[in-house]
C-alpha cells in the first residue's frame, strides 16, 4: 500500500496559493463543524523525522482553541497498561462540534508495538481487530476521522536525523531508537505497510502523504482536511454498523420464580460462608491481577441496590467501585454512548460494579426517545464488541438480570411509599415506568437473547425473594472468579514453563 | 493536643450493644443524607498499625456502595508532585448527598512530609494554612468533614508490627519506613500533635481516638459519626466565612476607551513580532517549569474569543490547554463550585487558557440567580484564597478584563447578525443579557475592585478596538512571563549557590 501510494506524489508545481485558499476554507469550516456538531479526530501517524509536530502546528494556527484539543500518544505508562488497551484512546474522543488532533495515536500500539514490544502474531491481529472497530464504532455514531501517515525515504530521514543533531536545540529529539528505527526502515517499512494495508477500512481510510517536499506536503494535508470535511458536513452519513450475529431465544415467562426462596436463617448462614468467601477470593484475585466487570440490570425495585450491598461488604473497599449509571450528562451525551463506560473500567486485580449499564441503550433509550430505534438496534452488535474487546484483554464480566414479576413489584412499590425511611427510593418515574412494563419486556428479552455470548452470558437472577436472590448472584460471582482465578493460575503456569 | 485527648479514653465498660444501636442509626442516617443533600467527607489518619484499614472496612459494611467511595491517600507521584499540592485532594470531594471516606489523606502532606521530605518551616506553615482554608471553604458550601486521628503508644504499635511480622500473609504489611517510624516515636508523636493542634478548627475538628480497645475503638467512631452527622442533618449550617480583606476602588467609567487603536498594517508587524516571542517564551517557560494560567473575562462580543485565538497561535499545543468554560453540567453543580476548576490547572511548564472562569461566581450567578448574593458574596474572598493557593505554590495567574463600551457591543452584535459565518456566534441569550448591562456593570466593578490582589491583579484592556486589545493582551502576557523567568532563574540560582 505504501508504494503504491507514494507513486502519485508531484513536486513539479507551485501549490502556494492553492493551499492558502484551502487553509481559509478549513478555518471557514471550523464553524459549520461547531453549528452542526461534527465530532472530528484526525491522527497524524509516520516515520520520525517525517514533520507530524510540524504539521499539527500548522494546522492548529487556522483554529479556534477553544475547539480543539491535541494530544500526544506515547508508549503507555505501566498504569495504563494495567488497564485494556483501548481506554486511553476512548478517553481522548472529542464531544460532537469539537475536534481532537493526536501526534501520534492508537497505531503506536500496533506497528510499534510489534517492532519493539515483542508481541505474538495473534495479539498484533486482536490488537488490529480492536482498532478497526474503534473507528467503526465511532464512524457509525457519526465522528468524523481523518488518518494521515506522513512518509520520507530512508536517505532522507537521515538528513533530517543528521541536521537535527548538528543543532544543540534539536540534539535531544533524536534518540537512540530513532537511529535503531533508520537502520532497521525496510523491515519497518514492511511492518507499516501491513498496518496501513489493515487498517485502511472504508470509515477510516488512510492517506499517505509524501513529505520531501514541504509546500506539497502542506498542500496534501489541507486538501485531505477540506474535501473530507466537506463530505461529512453534507453528504449522507454512511452507517457500517453489522448487526448482532448472535441469538439465544429467550423467554421472560420460562424465568420459573415459583418456589425460589430462603428462610431467613438459611440465609443469614449461607451469607456468612460466601461473605467469608469472597473476602479470600478478593485477595486472590487482586494477586492474579485480574480485573472485573460486575453489572446490574433489572426491573425498577428488582433489588440491585440490596445485592450491591452485600457483595460489596465483602471486598476491601480500596479494591472495587460502585458505579450508579443515570441519564447522561450534556458532556456524555455529546460523545459516543460507551464513552462514559470506559472510563470507569478497572484496572488488573480491581472490581468495578455497575448499578446499570450500558444497556440502558437498548431498554430506556429506544422506549423514552432519548436513542431513535433503528440507532440503539445497532447496539447489540456493538455491545456484543465491546464486550468482546474487554474479555479478550482478560476483563472477567458477570452479568446480572434481577428478574420479578409485576405483582411483587407493586408489593414493594407500596412497601416503600409507606415506610418512611424508603419513601424517598420511590419516585412518580418509578410508577411511569410500571406503566410501561409490556413495552419493556420484548426489549429486555432481545436484548438478552442478543447478547448472551459465550464470554459474557447473561445470569438470569430469581428475584421474588430477595434473600434468595442475593444468595444467587453471591454464588454466582463465587463460581465465576474461583474458575477465573484457576484458570489464569494455569494460563500462568504454562506461560513461566515455556520460558 | 494529643495527650489531653487520650486521658479521656475508658475501657472499662461494655460497648457492645450501645455500638450496635449506633450503627443502624449511621446505617439509617445514609439515606438522610442521600434525601437532603448533604455532602460528607470522613478521613482517618494516625499511626501505623492503628487500625484505619479495619475501621474504614467496618464503616462500609452499613453503608450503600452507590453512594460511597474510598480513597487511599500515599505520597504524591511524580506526576501529582507538577501540580499545586491540594489538586489531588480537591478532586476527591464528594457530590452532595454522598461520601467520602478517606484512608491517609491531605495530612500526609503535613507531619509526614515534613518528618520524611525536609520541607522547611516555612512550606509547612502554608500547607497548614492551605489545608485549613480547604477545610473551611468545604465548610462553607455546607460539606460535612468528619476528621479521626487513630492513637496507639510507642509499645502498642511495636507489638502490632511483631505480630503482623510473624505471619507470612502479612509480613510485607510493615515496611522499613514502619520501622523506622516506630523507632522515633517520640519525634513523630511531637510533630503530630503540632499539626492537630494547628488543623483543629471550629469548622473541622479532630476526633482523636485511642485504639488500644477494638471495642471502644468501634463505640468511639460510631458516636463520633452518629452525633456529627445529625448535627450537620438537623442544626442550622453555620459558615466562617470572612470578607475579602482587599479593596481598590474602580470604576469601568474610568477605562478611556478613546484613540486605542491601531491601523492594520501596524497590527500585523506587532502581531508577527510578539508572536515570535512568545514563541521563545513558551520553550524556555516549559523549561523553567513555571505553571501559568491566563484567564478571559469580559462584555459578551468584547472579543475574547480572538485574542485567545492569537495568543494560542503563538504556542506549543502540546504545551497549553484551553479550556472554555460553560453553565456548570449536573456532577459540576453538585461540588464546591471551585471543584471543576481544580481539574483544569495547569501542571509545571504548562498553560491553561480559561475563556470565562470562577467569575462567573460573582457576575453571572447572583444576576441569573444561580447562587443567592448572600452566598455569592463570600466568593470574593474565596476567589481570592483560591489564587493566592496557586500564586504560593509557584503558578502565574494573568487576568484580562476585556472593555467595550454599549455602542460597540450593539455594533458587533449586528455584525454578527449580518455576517452568515457569524451569526451562529449570537443568540437571544446574548441579547438578553446585553439588557442587563446596568445589573453586570456594578458587579463587575466590585469584582474588579475586591480581587485585584498584588499576586494576582487585573489587566483591564481597552478592547473597542479588536487590533489594539489582541496586541495589549499578548504584549502583556509576554511582559509577564518575561518577568516571571527571569525571577524564577534567579530564585534557583540561589537555591543552588546555597546548595
Amino acid at each position: 500500500m505504501l508504494e503504491k501510494a507514494l507513486k502519485n506524489s508531484s513536486k513539479s508545481f507551485d501549490f502556494k496559493d492553492m493551499t492558502k485558499q484551502l487553509e481559509m476554507d478549513f478555518s471557514r469550516l471550523q464553524q459549520e463543524i461547531a453549528e452542526k456538531k461534527l465530532p472530528v479526530i484526525i491522527l497524524l501517524e509516520g516515520w520520525g523525522a517525517s514533520g507530524k509536530g510540524a504539521v499539527a502546528g500548522e494546522m492548529i494556527k487556522m483554529l479556534d482553541p477553544r475547539f480543539f484539543r491535541v494530544y500526544t500518544t506515547a508508549a503507555p505508562s505501566d498504569t495504563e497498561k494495567r488497564f485494556p488497551m483501548m481506554k486511553r484512546h476512548w478517553e481522548k474522543i472529542p464531544e460532537k462540534g469539537k475536534i481532537t488532533i493526536l501526534d501520534r495515536s492508537w497505531y503506536q500500539d500496533l506497528a510499534i508495538a510489534k517492532m519493539e514490544s515483542g508481541i505474538s502474531d495473534a495479539e498484533y491481529k486482536r490488537r488490529i481487530t480492536a482498532v478497526n472497530t474503534f473507528e467503526r464504532q465511532l464512524n457509525d455514531d457519526g465522528y468524523l476521522i481523518i488518518k494521515f501517515f506522513l512518509h520520507i525515504s530512508k536517505d532522507e530521514q537521515k538528513k533530517r536525523f543528521g541536521k537535527l543533531r548538528e543543532d544543540d536545540a534539536t540534539r535531544w529529539r533524536v534518540t537512540e531508537t530513532d537511529k535503531k528505527r533508520n537502520k532497521n526502515y525496510s523491515e519497518y517499512f514492511k511492518q507499516f505497510d501491513n498496518m496501513l494495508e489493515k487498517t485502511n477500512t472504508p470509515y477510516a481510510q488512510w492517506r499517505i502523504i509524501d513529505t520531501s517536499d514541504r509546500k506539497f506536503t502542506r498542500f496534501q494535508v489541507y486538501n485531505t482536511l477540506v474535501s473530507q470535511i466537506t463530505n461529512a458536513l453534507n453528504i449522507e452519513h454512511r452507517s457500517f454498523a453489522p448487526e448482532a450475529d448472535n441469538f439465544t431465544d429467550f423467554k421472560l415467562s420460562s424465568v420459573d420464580l415459583s418456589g425460589k426462596t430462603l428462610t431467613r436463617d438459611k440465609y443469614e448462614s449461607k451469607l456468612k460462608s460466601l461473605q467469608k468467601d469472597l473476602a479470600r477470593i478478593h485477595s486472590k484475585l487482586y494477586n492474579s491481577k485480574i480485573p472485573v466487570v460486575i453489572l446490574f440490570e433489572g426491573w425498577d425495585a428488582a433489588g440491585k441496590g440490596g445485592a450491591i450491598k452485600r457483595l460489596a461488604a465483602t471486598l476491601d473497599p480500596r479494591g472495587y467501585e460502585a458505579v450508579p449509571i443515570a441519564a447522561p450528562e450534556l458532556h456524555e451525551f455529546n460523545r459516543h454512548y460507551l464513552w462514559r463506560f470506559w472510563g470507569h473500567l478497572p484496572k488488573t486485580g480491581h472490581i468495578t460494579i455497575f448499578d446499570r449499564t450500558w444497556y440502558g441503550r437498548v431498554m430506556v433509550e429506544p422506549i423514552e426517545g432519548i436513542t431513535p430505534r433503528e440507532r440503539a438496534e445497532q447496539a447489540y452488535n456493538e455491545i456484543n464488541e465491546f464486550e468482546r474487546e474487554l474479555t479478550d484483554s482478560g476483563v472477567v464480566i458477570i452479568k446480572f438480570w434481577l428478574q420479578i414479576d409485576k405483582d411483587e413489584q407493586l408489593r414493594r412499590f407500596k412497601e416503600r411509599e409507606n415506610d418512611p425511611f424508603k419513601k424517598w427510593k420511590i419516585t412518580s418515574e418509578d410508577w411511569r415506568n410500571r406503566e410501561k412494563w409490556d413495552e419493556y419486556e420484548p426489549l429486555i428479552e432481545r436484548m438478552i437473547g442478543l447478547t448472551s455470548t459465550a464470554a459474557a452470558p447473561w445470569n438470569v437472577i430469581e428475584a421474588n425473594d430477595k434473600l434468595f436472590a442475593r444468595i444467587k448472584v453471591l454464588k454466582t460471582v463465587e463460581d465465576r472468579l474461583d474458575e477465573a482465578i484457576s484458570q489464569k493460575a494455569k494460563a500462568d503456569k504454562k506461560k513461566s514453563e515455556k520460558k
